[in-house]
């Protein structure tokens, strides 16, 4: 939400029956058990010694202060008798009790669950203000690409599509590119026509050589913050600005486009839309077997979970797709450590 | 997805460049060093002493065996100087190294994530068979209910629209009915009118009372399987069947009404969607204060997380929205233990 919301009046904004009975004052029920009940006068106004008919819902008179179940009553004609007693405002919701006007209900920056939007309909707020969702424009980069019918020497384009469900998947919507060959222009004119975006994502041409230009179209237009990262795989990742718009460049192997993705275009929306949320969704399980992260270097390996166990999917490279396919989660095992022993307890990053 | 998938083709479908470079036998550049470079004839057809010019995604000749990345070389004319050693399959996918022909990619059931539809496009697999979403009927009963601006005396319904958006986040679609008064003729038609849903959930109208109509209903149009579980909130939830149909019947105190949902509509609809999630994500941290349970109940307590640490938030009643509004997840705690102490690790269930 993009303002907070405070509660424009009280609710219940009237003392309300929480359940089908009759309205009371406790202390009239004063000892009332099966074995000795106690016998109040029905009437249609509360006072002393009388007893009110209320439903779920209703207001409970103010002279009442608590509700007798309808399933502790016996009723002979203008008389009840009450098998129970009851303490004050018991079966009753005071004025106020769940909300008070004036209260803040929703911070800035609160993301709306489905009970948020019960509580705003209770408290008949028909309109709030949010953000927009972040506006990521997405473009494949490599000669090689092709849609689809790839003859020899190409390859399907996959890498800005996964990214394109995932932006949806983290709040975002998209713009899917066309695919741009690997021309210093080409790559230019595609950066710059996005550059309204909220954010632009690029895959492919991103490690050091002659045909991967897109961190060098960066330089040229902008700003290149970081171009080589040390996290394995996703090392030729580069990260910078053109006109104000953050870009990441994500490398064009299919795991490593992934895991830069995820490490950087995920937390990207999140602080784009404004999300605010303190805690992330962990997964804990023992491995089953040995797990080794490369020196220096943050390591999202893959791992599969089964059972409580976290199981490490064996791939020979970045650009094996299939090892996410088999995968659950990252295991990211941090640039100071080894590597973790089979049975050891670790945390898993779940893909969501 | 309802049937497994097996690969139709290798992928790669022939031995693929996975760098921009020169296809080599790797035993040529054995030795290979800026220090001592070993040179190769620049060539069009492969064979022993000559290097062939790839680029990522290009078909390896089969006669060579690695690809020496672009910047590990210097061309002169017809020659190029090679400045590092390759190993055998550097660089270089073989045919079928991510996915061969006949691999059963994803079993029946796996649900599809944006990597396994990278995986599938890949594969030319343009589509696949998935079950269909499960369809939900809600229907809200109570006669206190109204759908917006509430007189003294009557609520606004917000069980029914609450439940319709989490049936809608947990991969179902619904049909958000009318509201049902309390009687009995006129619940007994709403159901029967959505026995061909697959699931029905009702709110309200289920304690045991004289206006709690709908597990009656239940019982009379079929099969009234459960009435009163031992959890808190939610004891009055009653669960049945008419013409096979499941239905959960939820009480109508909101904060009751959505514990329901979570403990029985939320694992209702995977298994009607055929989702076979093994695990279930937590979040873990450390209690601000002592939290008891209810004796013999299983509880469903609301809490917040705040950098890390777990705080209940304090609430009277089953009918206190504002404390779900407040609330992060769930600590659940099992009939069989009286409470956490401040400071113990605890997990949260969190509302997803």
């Amino acid at each position: 939400m993009a303002r907070k919301i405070a509660a424009q009046r009280d609710e219940p904004s009237y003392r309300r029956a929480a359940m089908d009975g009759y309205a009371v004052l406790a202390d009239d029920t004063s000892g009332a058990s099966a074995q000795s009940p106690v016998a109040l006068k029905l009437g249609d106004s509360m006072r002393r010694g009388v007893a009110v008919r209320v439903h779920t819902g209703s207001k409970v008179p103010d002279q009442a202060n608590s509700v007798v179940m309808l399933e502790d009553v016996e009723r002979l004609e203008d008389v009840i008798e009450i098998r129970t007693q009851v303490r004050p405002f018991e079966n009753v919701y005071r004025r106020g009790e769940d909300v008070s006007r004036g209260d803040v209900i929703f911070t800035q920056g609160h993301e709306l669950r489905p009970a948020d939007i019960g509580l705003l309909a209770a408290l008949e707020v028909d309109d709030v203000t949010v953000y927009r969702r972040p506006d990521v424009a997405i473009i494949p980069t490599g000669e090689e690409l092709v849609e689809k019918a790839p003859a020899e020497g190409e390859v399907i384009e996959t890498n800005a599509l996964m990214n394109a469900l995932l932006v949806e998947q983290w709040g975002a919507c998209y713009r899917y590119r066309d695919i741009v060959s690997d021309e210093r222009e080409l790559i230019e004119a595609a950066l710059l026509r996005d550059v309204d975006a909220d954010l632009i994502l690029t895959t492919g041409g991103t490690s050091v050589g002659i045909r991967d230009l897109v961190p060098e179209a960066v330089r040229k237009l902008g700003n290149l913050l970081v171009h080589g990262i040390a996290m394995s795989p996703a090392k030729p990742t580069a990260l910078g600005l053109v006109n104000r718009t953050p870009i990441a460049c994500l490398p064009g192997f299919p795991v490593a486009c992934l895991v830069a993705s995820y490490a950087f275009a995920k937390p990207a929306i999140s602080r784009l839309a404004h999300i605010e949320r303190t805690f992330e969704l962990k997964m804990t399980g023992t491995l089953t077997s040995k797990i080794a992260g490369k020196p220096g270097s943050r390591t999202y390996a893959r791992v599969a979970i089964r059972n409580g166990h976290v199981e490490p999917i064996i791939a020979s490279g970045s650009g094996i797709l299939s090892s996410m396919a088999k995968a659950d989660g990252f295991l990211i095992i941090p640039e100071n450590v080894d590597g973790y022993d089979q049975g050891q307890l670790v945390d898993v990053t779940p893909f969501d």
